[in-house]
């Protein structure tokens, strides 16, 4: 059976976007159960609309606090079938962090994607950290989520060339490049139970050894994307 | 006139042969006029006097403080003719952090490399933190000397890709592999007067636009290498 998803998120959606793309191309096996929003204007409630997706604004002020918050989170996951053993919960652009509770009903299931070369620039705006601090490559990473913040075990990680006078919007554009292929690309690992825990590495099963790594347009990927998600 | 270098380090100086050979073959507009070691068993010293080139181990035990210890360092330096005008202090595996005093007598013109993609993994072992916490790239980076440690304004950076399996000694000889190109690379854009400063940032001059950023053996570096740097 396709993997189950339920997506969070806060934004635009536009990693949302791609991931629906690759279901719909055939790709990525798997089927959005749920979309759930923090913020009741987030772009990512009208792409789960045009794509007929269930979905929810959540508002936390109607709640006293994360925990339950939460727990009513959770309580619309469950509610779609989506359980620990045959779905995946995938934050995308979700702006808030999500507690130990909510981690616990799905361990090892919580996926997020982050807009730099963990462990820098944990936290927001990573790629405008990455412009100001005045790095020459910058990235994206996937993760699996653990209460701490931006500090789970890495899935994988894109790098590409950053210009002396590249701009923060010029850098988010290059860096969502690499994240719309990478999101999908974890996802479908985790979909085919190919992804082995080992204290904090993530092994990625049934593969070849890297020979090659350079995927695109400049992208250093790892591991490399495979067949159906590096298209230009 | 070639560009005036002291090196500095502490161990068995790797990086230093490779300046020195980059200098030997000609791609390198530098002259070593002088090498200093706080180790009296740095490996560094005995390439030093294989090259013929003049060489201290100066006992940090004999001076009472980081200030005096640097102030004897710049005395060397400074008999050699080496001035802030026509040369460079490079540091090549010095455990030492040096004082600002030292940095005054040379400012913009102390490079160090670091074996990880700063800002990430800071301080000792860059590669072995790197393994540790499981990242899926990894590299160095070639920067400008500031007081704070591993922290000054970035001149190149590589990356590449690391197996989840991968212990601490592979990992150190994939990114000297790189180390070994992009110091000399570095210190010859100093060299040309090819490096201009802005706030953090350091800008290559007389180059043109990045289209491909990706060299040999999957060795992700930006700003790219060049003719002669290259090399398999």
């Amino acid at each position: 059976m396709a993997l189950q998803l339920a997506v969070l998120l806060s934004g635009g959606g536009s990693n949302f976007r791609s991931i629906c793309e690759h279901i719909d191309s055939g790709v990525l096996d798997a089927e959005i159960k749920v979309v759930i929003s923090n913020k009741e204007d987030a772009g990512g409630l009208a792409i789960a609309k045009e794509y007929g997706y269930k979905n929810y604004y959540v508002d936390p002020k109607k709640y006293s606090s994360k925990k339950e918050y939460d727990a009513a989170l959770v309580s619309i996951i469950h509610d779609t079938g989506l359980t620990k053993d045959n779905g995946a919960v995938i934050l995308a652009g979700y702006m808030r962090l999500v507690s130990e509770d909510f981690l616990a009903n799905f361990p090892w299931r919580v996926l997020n994607i982050h807009p730099s070369l963990l462990p820098s620039f944990v936290g927001l705006h990573g790629q405008k950290q990455a412009v100001d601090y005045g790095v020459k490559l910058a990235g994206c990473t996937v993760h699996f989520v653990i209460e701490e913040m931006d500090a789970g075990a890495i899935i994988i990680q894109g790098a590409r060339a950053l210009d002396a006078d590249i701009d923060e919007k010029t850098a988010v554009g290059l860096i969502l490049e690499m994240e719309h292929r990478m999101y999908p690309q974890a996802i479908e690992w985790l979909s085919k139970g190919r992804l082995e825990i080992k204290g904090r590495k993530v092994v990625l099963l049934n593969t070849e050894k890297n020979t090659s790594q350079i995927g695109t347009k400049n992208f250093l990927i790892n591991p490399p994307l495979e067949e159906g998600f590096f298209k230009e």
